[in-house]
């Protein structure tokens, strides 16, 4: 009995592997649109793209697969809930369910019209022109409303079926309660540092920082926090990502500005930290959920604990100023490390999501998240989403976009009709400040390593704690079981407290 | 009837079209590993292309094709055997038969293997290390012979198969024929080239020509000639190459040395030429025969025209000579038209063959057709390999390699699978040649067009001649057609006396 278990389990494992290397070849067709292929070549993409998303699907999808499930579920092989063999199981057994509710025909139909709709809102971005991109918008909205109704399945929401593909066993009922009670303590502290008469300087971010030595520095500092450049890249590419392609390979893109500093920076530290977390998971679980994230907010959390926990601290910026200064000596020679510190932590509003600070970064993505789901369940149609998007950003943070381009074309998610993605940047934030703190617990000489340019110790305690987990738990149980309680946003704002009252007196 | 094999003509098609798109992603992940992809990615992507070759294979013997493929053959739709139906039908059912041959197991092997072993011998070759090399040459050879056997069935000749798969119809025994003419002919005009005082001085392309310098203007001269830049790409890869990703997107590879102009300027001539053709096959057609070239030396023609017959010319350079001056006045700024055409066309016998004159170039190709026969019937050990090399070259051109990086390993060919590929390219060179004799026939003006910098009489010449007919008929056939005779090496011999001659006075 167990012994047939066994082998159903190593056949179902194997072929997953197998359909994980086939899936992987989109990783590469998506980093190279994002980053060199040329224009001419999108419709042809849209279709090798279409192609490879029904093979994949068809795997999710097939009999044999439910036969191997089927031969593995209930037997003693999967006793132990945390064994590798019942996570993998467990896991696949979802996608399963989920995959099996979508016609092929919708999957191929979706991957063929978001690469083309990526293209034309990129364009549509670029010349201010939200009318070209509306009706592919609409389009998207269809088949993703599609595509969310057959995951959800009858009486089921579509919107939360998208935000479950990201977050597992996350809804939007239970997004929107932790959003308030969050927004809610977040705005007493944005107020008090809007009446602050203490305001940091950033001058020197928005010297000249040539384009190609920030290209350096961005290696050198990857490099120094652990990301391993014989087993990755880093490109300039349209939006900043990290495409895991497969062990060995795994892509970071970044975009840069000659005038300003913290947009490249910030958001290249954003990416290491997934690109770490990718170069962490288990290479030999490659292609099963037991090396594989347990959501996306979990691997946000990770990105942003790189990007501000650690990326904004003292103690970094104590290891890495003299070297920022001896790059650019004519920007930041004469800027002391408290100076510079300070500027990196400015609260300010600002229009766009990617390059907002820690306070202000949740608001930007309450905004998307109340938005989506309008647009998700009709409530809000495309033809009003600029004027809706102004709304909620004077309402949320009292300002307003002069064009839809830094308005409601500045990211191009819904182009890729990743619905219920955005709320995952929060939990990110939320997950990102509990396993900071549990680290911090855990590692007390941190800073001190940290200002010694030694970041091997967090590493490693993410890579103990967090990396070689994959998939074992839900990112919630994950969280419970390293810092002894669920997720909750209460650590966030005790770091932003920490981190913002000394700064701005309150 | 008609109308019933019609029906599984479009179903016929269809499923090749999409299969077309899926073994696409292949050509992505080729380019992406002679340009971008990190070191450590090399395992997963053997795995990546073992699996799409399995998946392509999958379509090509699958038992849907061959009942599609009976219920055409012998309709009336394919009554006329230059319709496109007929054409499509007959290399898609010859194909059939041949991938039929092969088993799944030995395509993906190889394509796992041959990933590796690219990888190893760019270190080997790097490093100058044979020794690293040869059991992985090893592997490959024996994976090779298993398939030009299983190719050529009970009975056939295994190197004939692998030729065959390149050019099709071809065999061993006649390119000996040619190959064995050819030399014959060439010997005398190399040794009174050698013989000759009159020596071409080509110091200018020996001076400093800035490598960013040197991309701009590859990218310009392509442009002129009628490469399509928005549909297509010039990158830095490790061998020059022309990569067919699908409609709207081809991209050219090339490498470049800051002391050696002529090295990476024609090597990307070569490359545009084939960049050319491939924007030149009918789009619509893609992914079926008629949207295909008929053989590789069909290809290698297009690219040996560009890059020898029209970019060596006095002609052509009248119009560039003044543009390279400008990009480059403090290499050439100085030197006059006619030295500079002269440079470019000095014969001399050199170790490589990428940069090698169009004299000797098939010297060099004469050798590698005979070692690689020897490599796969066994009469040639890997270990013996260097020295047969260095033989060869001694006895062929007179010098000899003083080390395998510039003797055997010279060439990423072999580590590809890729055995039966180098005769294609002097059959390159004799179909450039009739045909090209065939152009300047038809088109009277052509010097004068090149000279003003319009290209465009020949590519529409190409174009309605070669282009659009992709693989309506064979390279031979297609040669009979349009030059009213087969193949002959007569014409290349003629070019060559016609253009040294008066350059060296014979």
């Amino acid at each position: 009995m167990t012994s047939s278990a066994h082998k159903s389990y190593q056949s179902l494992i194997a072929l997953a592997k197998e359909h994980a290397v086939l899936s992987s070849c989109v990783e590469v067709l998506y980093w190279d649109a994002d980053t060199f292929m040329p224009r001419g070549g999108v419709q042809h993409r849209g279709a090798q793209l279409a192609a490879l998303a029904g093979l994949v699907h068809e795997f999710h999808t097939s009999p044999k697969v439910a036969d191997l499930l089927a031969a593995v579920e209930g037997s003693d092989l999967v006793r132990d809930p945390e064994s590798p063999e019942a996570v993998n199981i467990r896991e696949l057994s979802r996608q399963h369910r989920l995959q099996s509710r979508l016609p092929r025909s919708l999957v191929e139909e979706k991957a063929r019209l978001t690469t083309v709709a990526q293209q034309v809102w990129a364009e549509a971005k670029e010349e201010n022109d939200y009318a070209r991109f509306q009706p592919v918008l609409d389009q998207v909205i269809a088949v993703s409303r599609a595509e969310g109704s057959a995951l959800a399945g009858p009486g089921g929401d579509a919107y939360d079926a998208h935000l479950g593909q990201w977050e597992p066993g996350a809804t939007a009922a239970e997004l929107t309660a932790v959003f308030s009670q969050l927004c809610a303590e977040l705005r007493p502290i944005l107020n008090a540092i809007t009446a602050s008469r203490k305001r940091p300087r950033t001058a020197v971010l928005k010297r000249e920082y040539n384009v190609e030595k920030q290209k350096m520095f961005v290696q050198s500092v990857a490099a120094t926090l652990g990301f391993d450049l014989t087993c990755g890249r880093i490109d300039v590419g349209v939006h900043p990502t990290c495409i895991y392609v497969g062990p060995g390979d795994v892509r970071i893109t970044n975009r840069y500005s000659e005038r300003d500093f913290s947009r490249g920076f910030f958001c290249a530290l954003h990416e290491t930290g997934h690109g770490l977390y990718d170069q962490g998971l288990s290479q030999e679980s490659f292609g099963t959920p037991m090396g594989d994230a347990p959501s996306l907010g979990m691997h946000e959390g990770q990105a942003r604990m790189w990007e501000n926990f650690v990326g904004r601290s003292l103690a970094f910026w104590k290891h890495f100023h003299g070297r920022l200064r001896e790059v650019f000596p004519e920007a930041v020679g004469e800027v002391k490390l408290e100076s510079f510190h300070a500027a990196v932590n400015r609260v300010e509003s600002t229009l766009t999501r990617p390059e907002s600070d820690e306070v202000t970064y949740n608001l930007h993505v309450a905004i998307r998240f109340e938005l989506e789901r309008a647009l998700i369940s009709g409530a809000l149609s495309t033809r009003d989403l600029p004027g809706a998007w102004k709304d909620a950003y004077k309402r949320e943070l009292g300002i307003e976009p002069a064009n839809d381009s830094e308005g409601c074309l500045q990211d191009g998610h819904w182009a890729a009709g990743m619905f219920g993605y955005f709320p995952t940047y929060t939990l990110g934030n939320i997950y990102a400040a509990q396993l900071y703190a549990a680290a911090r617990a855990a590692l007390p000489g941190l800073d001190e390593s940290f200002a010694e340019g030694d970041f091997s110790p967090l590493v490693g305690w993410l890579r103990e704690n967090v990396y070689r987990h994959g998939h074992r738990w839900t990112s919630a149980e994950l969280i419970r079981r390293v810092t002894g309680s669920g997720p909750d946003h209460r650590a966030l704002i005790e770091h932003l407290r920490g981190r913002y009252g000394p700064v701005y007196g309150f």
